[in-house]
Order: structure tokens, then sequence, then C-alpha cells
């Protein structure tokens, strides 16, 4: 008896957006295979549907392994099907760790002389946030227990963190320039 | 006869300056190692000196090897005596392949208003630069010529990158406030 070995892991990428992880997610795989006949030598193609469930919080790089469902040849050990999660683009959010890195644009005016700003969320409410006090261009705000779920902890929940692309006008006319000398500290 | 395995190689770091490496240097490194006397058995402790070139527009992490000058055991061959350039930290500059990255600080107001700053080069003679423009958190201004010698073609320098970190205000008074709201774009 000839000692068989495993064919290596067939990967395929798993795209889940942010609102899955938040609240978790079951998947449907479908998957196409050689299976063996009952005669042990033919070969038929076959479809498979895989059920993958997503937990809260899920890292991006997380491998979930349906072992053995890879092709069948009659003298090979099916390989593992593993599906890698990779995080859907988000057009507001990006993900770090548990938090959501959301960038408010606001001009330079606003970040001197107050201004107030709608954040998205994940649920779709905003959360409004109102500034007073300068916004430097490090500055960082955050919303607490907005972000996603610890994957550990899915009770506990990250936060939104707020960073500030500050613009700046293209050019500012002479006697605007001359009124900014007068009035900015140098 | 017994093969003899090479013990494996000694490494030391080896700091180099940007000035070094702008116009290539000579360094003596001195290494302690154990030697065999001339009985065949008995050792002693021996002090050494290496002498590296350094050339010109040398990246970090270059190795440069002196065969076997490692410690004799009678029973070995001697270890390969390797150096791995490291850059010193250098207090105006930092090294992005051939090109140094300059940080110029200046003040919101010198960014919106013209200034003039005067970059520093590792020649010690610092170039002027003026701007009437405004000066955007991204903008970036290149010195031609003036960076590192390229390793492999050393007659050909890099450029200074002179990136800005504009200083915002801590606060402002209502009144100025007031006015830069009235005169910056919105």
């Amino acid at each position: 008896l000839r000692k068989q070995r495993q064919d290596p892991p067939v990967v395929h990428d798993l795209k889940v957006s942010l609102e899955e992880i938040l609240v978790g997610s079951s998947k449907k795989m479908k998957i196409s295979r050689k299976r063996l006949n009952l005669d042990g030598r033919s070969i038929r193609n076959e479809e498979k549907i895989l059920t993958v469930d997503i937990k809260k919080g899920w890292k991006e790089g997380t491998k979930i392994t349906f072992p053995k469902e890879g092709d069948e040849t009659g003298n090979n050990v099916p390989a593992d099907v593993v599906f890698v999660l990779k995080d859907k683009p988000h057009p507001q959010f990006k993900r770090d760790g548990a938090n959501l890195i959301y960038i408010a644009k606001i001009s330079l005016r606003e970040a001197l002389c107050g201004c107030s700003i709608s954040v998205p969320t994940l649920e779709h409410k905003d959360v409004s946030m109102g500034f007073t006090d300068v916004i430097k261009p490090n500055t960082t705000r955050r919303i607490h227990g907005k972000g996603l779920p610890h994957p550990k902890h899915p009770t506990q929940r990250g936060d939104i963190v707020v960073n500030f692309d500050i613009r700046f006008p293209d050019r500012l006319s002479p006697h605007t320039r001359e009124k900014i000398r007068q009035y900015l500290p140098s």
C-alpha cells in the first residue's frame, strides 16, 4: 500500500465588507471539484456549496479551512479548501484593528475658525461633532465604541478615529495675503 | 582526516555618517581574535586592525566580508568577519536612496504669505529658497544634485527633497478668528 500524500491547499479570497464584519455573516461559496465515481476510476465534475460563517470582528487574513474538499483523482488525498478573509474597500472607512479610520476633509478656514462635521457610521447613522478650537494637521478625535467588534470580545467595539485632511487655498490675492500676515501669529 | 567546518560569521555593525557616505571613507576597525600558537595547540589572544573601505554612496545594509579573520581553535576553519553598514542618525537629514529628506518647519503664516528658508547641505553650505505661492501640507521642493552619490554611478548625486512641517497656532483670539473667517476663502 502506497502512502497517499495530500495535495497542497486550494486557497480562495473571501471578500467581506466592514458592515458584514460588524454583525457577522454567513456566506455560501460555490466550489467546483473533481470527484471519483463509484467505479473507483472515472471522474466527474461536481459543484458544491460551502457555508462560511464569518464571526463578528474577524480580522483580514483569517483563514477558514474545509478539509479534503479539493479534487479527487483516485490516488490522492483531496486538498483542503481554504478561504482567506479580505476586506472589501469601504468608501468612508479604513480598518485599523478594531478601530475605523475616517478622514474628514475640512477647509483651512474651518480648521482655524471652528466648524461642525458629520461623521458616518457603519450603522448609517451620522454623528455630528463640533469644533471651536484650532484643528492642527495631526489632530485626531475618537467616537467611542462605534468601530468594529473585538474578535475575542465581540460585545466590545473599537472606536471611529477621525483624522483631518485640511485643504489649503490654492492661492491668495495680495490683499488677502496682507490681511492674513497682519492677523495670523508669526 | 576530518573535514573542518567553518564557524558562522562574526557580524559587526559599522556606523557611518552621511558625510562619510558622501565622500567615501576608510575606517580602521580593531578586532580581537584567538590565534593558534606555533605549537599547534595553545591559543593566544590577538588584536588586529582591519581596514574597511567605504565607497561613495554605499547603502545601509551593505556587507563587507573579511574571510577567516575569526577565532582559531585548532580544529575549525576560522569564521569570516563581516561588517554591516548602518547609517548614523543625522540631525538634519534622513536618507531615502540617494536622496536626502529635509523637513523645513515653517509657520502657517509663512506657508500662506510666503517666506524664505535656509536649507542645509552635507557640504555645510546652506541653500536659500524663497516662496511666494501658498505652501500646502504635502508640498515638496527639490534641490537638484545635493543628495548622496548613486552607488553605481558615484559621479551622479541624488537630490535634497524639502518637505514642510507647517506649524499651526495653538489658539486664536476671537478677534483674530473673526478676521481670518472674513478673509480666508471658505
